[in-house]
C-alpha cells in the first residue's frame, strides 16, 4: 500500500484490517496523541524529517504536519484541484479550514467555505475563501446566486449547467448540524447539496469521517453505517467521487518544504496555545464549538 | 465540455441541461437510432471516420462502437485498470460484457463476470472472465472463496484485507434483480456487493443506468432517485467512485483502431442478428431475457 | 487530436502537416495576428467566449489569453507542477515569465526566473518568482547555493542528490544569448544547466521555439535542427521531459476562469501599450531588448 | 522518492548518489547477483513476496521479476501505454522483448519490435509483437509503409502526419550497433528513427542503458555522455519523453500476481537454463550473440 501512495491503507500496522490511527476507533489499537512522549511504531517509515529546533518559528505549522493539514490537503490532491477550479468545501473546522486554504495553494479561482460558526467562517475569509453561513440560507442558494453573478452576460447564457462548483468536499461527515436546527444532526442534507451543487463531470471528496457505525444515528441506516444518498443525480452528472482517510507521508514532505519555503503558512488556523494540563477543558469548549476553539495546539512542558 | 474529453456531458446538444442521447429520456429529445436513416446533429464533431464497405468483416464490431463498447471500455477507463488489477463486473449484457471484455484488453490479471442469465454467463467466459451465477450463492462470497485459493499459501497470510478486488464495476443499475429472487427488483444489492468485496483503496465505475426518478422503485428513496449505500464502509476502506454515461468521443478511435488491428473483436457478444423489420419482436424478447437475447444487431434494408 | 486535448497538433487547419499558428514558420500559411480584423479558421471551435465589452478591466489580460498565457501555463500543466515543487524557469521574457508566474499559481514551493535583462528580472521578482542573472555568475552555481541554504542542516544532510529543483522550464529555446557573452548566441547551455540543475525524477518542459532547422545556427547540428544534450545525465536522473507548442484550447478557459475570478492577473508582464501603427518600432525595440520592452499591448483603433 | 514511487531513485541505499543496483557501475558498490547467496540490503523495504516452493512453474516467471520484466514493463508504463496505441521497440534482447510484451498486455494495438538478430526475432513475433529485421532495410521506412497499409483507404486520407506510431522505446542505449554494418556502433540512429517515426503529440520512453560517460564512444560527445538528438523534430511533434531505470517496486507486485493469475508468462523470452557455473561461458556466448543467446537463467545448486 505504502508503495502506491496508499499509506493510509497500511497492511502491517493493524494486522487484519487496513489502516492505523492514534485515538481513533478500531485502528489499532492506538491511543491519543496528545501526550509528552510518544512511541511511534515503524517509526524509520512513519516520521518526516524537520529542521530547526522545538520553539522555531516553523513550530505551529508543522504542528499541524501531522494531521490536520495533510488531511485537508488530501481532499484537494486526490481530486486534482487546479486553476480553474470552483469548490465548495463544507465544513470550517481545522481540516475544512486548511481544506479550502489548500485549494487556493493549489490555484482554484474560487473556494467557498460553508459553516455556521462565526469565528470559524472569519478564519476561512482570512485564508482565502468565501464565508457562507449555513444558518443564514440555503447554502446551495447562496453559492448558485453568488456563482451565476460571476457567470452572467451574454458570453455564458447557454451554460445554464455550470452554475454550480467543479469540486466539492465533504469535511463534515457523519455529525453535520441541521442547517434548520444546529442543536440537531442532519446528517444527510451535506451530501445531497453537493449533488445539487456540483456541475457536470465534478469532482468530489469526503475526507469527514463516516465511522463503520454510529450507535447515536438519527436514522435505521445511519445506525448501521448507510447513508441515503442522491445516486441518480450523481450518476446523471458524471460525478466522480473519492473517499477516506488521509494518506499522509503521500504529501507531508511536499508541505513541509511549503512551509520551509514560506510558500504556505497553515498555523493562520490555530485560534488557541495551551499547556498540555488545560487540554481536558480545551477539548470540552472545543466540543461545545464554544468562545471560538477553532484549533487548539498543546505545548507539552 | 468536448475540449476536456467530458463528451457526455456536452451543453451544446441538449441547451440548458448537460448531455443528449438517442432513445434516452431528458436526453435532448432525439428519438431512438433504430432506422434507416438518421439525422445527426453536430455530425462533423460527432461522426467517427470508419475505414472498408457496409458488409466487410468489421460492420458488427462497428456497430458496437455506437455505444456498447465505448461504454464498456468507458468503465475501465475511469478508474485506469492496469496489469495486476483483480476486477468484477456486474452485469454480462453487453455492456458489461463489453466492461469485463475491456478490463481484460487493458490486462487486468483476473475479471469476474456476475450475472444470473446462461447464455450471458457463457459469453462472458469467452470474453475470458470468470462467469458467477449470482442465484447459484451469493457471489461476495463465491468471488472471495476464489480469490482466497489465489492468494492462500504463508506468502500472503498476512494480508488479509486483500481478499476481495481491486476494481468493480456496475453495468447493471436501478432494475438489478434481486439475488434471492430474479423475478423481483432489488437496486440495493449491487453496491452492498461492491462495498463488501473491494479492497481498500479499490476503485469503483457505476455505469449502469440511474434515471431521474423511478416511479416503480420499491422504495420511497428509490422513487425520487435516492439509493441508500453503504458510505461508511466505502469511506473506510479509501474507495473512489467514477459515475456516468460514456464520453464515446473519448475512446471511439482508440477502440475503432483496436478493431482495424485485430486488436479487439467486440462482436463476439452479438447472439443474434435480423433485418430491421425483426426489431419489435427482438426488443420484446431481449426485455424478457427469453432465448438467449443478449445483443442483437439489425441490419437495414 | 482536438479530442484528446492536443489542439496544438490538429490535423485539419494545416493539411499534411501536425498544427497551425498565426505567424509561424510552417504552421499553415496564416500570417501574424497584429492587424484591425482577422480571419479565424474553424472559428467555433477555435474561439473562446469572453465577458464583457472592449475597454474592460480585463482587457489586456484576455489578450494575453491569446497566446502568452496558456503557452506559460502549458509548460507547468505538462509535467503537473504543484504544491512543494521548486521550479527554475530558463528565460523571462513575457512566455517565461508567465511560466514563473503560472507556476506560483499552482502551488510551487520556490520558483527561479532565469535572465539576463534588469527589467524582464524585475518583472519576474513582482511575480513572485528569484530573479537570476545570468550574466552575474553561473546560473546553476546561483541557484544551488539558493537551494542549499534552504535545505542545510541535520535534517537534509544525507539528502545530497536533491540541491538542485524539482521542475525546470526552458522558455528560451534555439536563440538563447551565451551566458558569457550576451552578444553572441549559444544552443546549448541551457539544456545543460537544466539537466545540472534538475533533482532525481524530476520534470522538464521544453517551450521555447526550436525551428525545424536554424540557418544561422551556430554549429553544423543546430542548423540541421539538432541538439547535443547531456543525454547520459537526463538517463541517470530519471528525468521526464514535456515538449512543444501550446495547447491552447486545452487551458483557455481555465485561465480566463482565473481572470474574471481575480485569481490571476497575468497583464502584470505587459511593459507598453501603444496604438497599432507603432508596432513596427515597437517590434524593432522588443526585438533589440532595447528600453525595457518585455511585452508591448497594440490597441487597435 | 520510495513514498513518490521513484524507488530507483532512492537516496538512502547509496548515499551521495541517487539510485543503487547490483553490479551497475556507480550504483552504490553492489557486484553481480549471480550467485548462490545474496546479501540484500534493507530486505525489509525491497523484497517481494512470492507463493510457491523453488522448482514450481512459476520458478523462471519470477526470476524475470528481478529486473527484466518490471524494467520492460516500466517502459510501458511510464508513458502509459494503453489500447489503440501504437508502439515501436528498439532492441529485442530481454528487456525490450518483455518491453514489447508488456504492451501487448497493456492492451496496445500493434507493436513493432526492431532487432537483427533471428532468435530474437523469432521470440518477439512469438510474443505478439512484429518483428522488424534492421539490416533488411531501413526500419523507419518498413514501418511507415506497414502502418499505411492499416489506415489507407479514404477515411484516412487526409490523415497524413498520423503514419507513424503513437509510443516509441529505445530498449538499447549506448552500445546500439549500425543499420548498415551491424559489427560497428552507432549511438545516433536510434533516437533519429524514433524522431521520425513518432506520430505528433506521441510519448517516447528511454530505457537502454546510458552511462555517465562512454571511454569507447565513437564521437567526441558520446565519450562525454552527450548525445546529438533531433530536438526541433521532437519539439514540433511535441512529444513527452520518460527516462530512466526501472522502479521496480512500482510494478513488481502488480507483475507477481499477473504470473500467479496465468495472465503473464515473462519466461517466454528464456533461451537458455544452465547450472550456476556455466555463467562464464553464457556471459561469453550472450555478449557475442552467439548461438541464439537471448536469455539465460542460472540455477544454482
Amino acid at each position: 500500500m505504502c508503495a502506491e501512495g496508499h499509506t493510509s491503507a497500511c497492511l502491517t500496522t493493524n494486522p487484519g484490517q487496513a489502516g492505523a490511527a492514534y485515538g481513533y476507533p478500531h485502528k489499532g489499537g492506538y491511543q491519543g496523541a496528545q501526550t509528552e512522549l510518544l512511541r511511534v511504531p515503524f517509526a524509520d517509515a512513519n516520521c518526516l524529517k524537520l529542521p530547526g529546533e522545538p520553539g522555531d518559528a516553523w513550530e505551529d505549522d508543522f504542528v499541524l504536519l501531522a494531521d490536520a493539514f495533510p488531511t485537508g490537503y488530501h481532499a484537494t490532491g486526490i481530486i486534482d484541484i487546479a486553476p480553474g477550479d470552483t469548490v465548495v468545501v463544507f465544513g470550517a473546522g481545522a481540516v475544512g479550514l486548511l481544506a479550502a486554504y489548500s485549494a487556493r495553494l493549489r490555484g482554484a479561482a474560487r473556494v467557498y467555505s460553508v459553516d455556521a460558526i462565526s469565528e470559524r467562517l472569519e478564519k476561512a475569509g482570512e485564508l482565502g475563501a468565501i464565508p457562507i453561513n449555513f444558518l443564514r440560507g440555503d447554502p446551495v442558494e447562496q453559492i448558485k446566486e453568488h456563482q451565476s453573478k460571476w457567470r452572467s452576460g451574454p458570453a455564458f447564457r447557454q451554460e445554464k449547467p455550470l452554475s454550480g462548483v467543479t469540486c466539492a468536499i465533504d469535511a463534515i461527515g457523519f455529525q453535520a448540524r441541521s442547517k434548520t436546527d444546529y442543536t440537531k444532526e442532519d446528517a444527510l442534507w451535506v451530501t445531497e447539496a453537493i449533488a445539487e451543487l456540483i456541475n457536470p463531470a465534478g469532482r468530489v471528496a469526503i475526507i469527514g469521517v463516516w465511522p463503520a457505525a454510529d450507535p447515536n444515528g438519527v436514522l435505521p441506516s445511519l445506525k448501521e453505517g448507510k447513508l441515503t444518498v442522491p445516486w441518480s443525480k450523481l450518476f446523471n452528472k458524471n460525478v466522480s467521487i473519492a473517499m477516506g482517510r488521509d494518506d499522509d507521508k503521500r504529501w507531508n514532505r511536499k508541505l513541509r518544504d511549503m512551509i520551509i519555503n514560506g510558500a504556505a503558512k497553515p498555523s493562520g488556523v490555530v485560534s488557541h496555545r495551551f499547556p498540555l494540563d488545560r487540554a481536558p477543558d480545551a477539548f470540552a469548549k472545543f466540543d461545545a464549538r464554544q468562545d471560538g476553539y477553532v484549533k487548539v495546539v498543546l505545548k507539552p512542558a
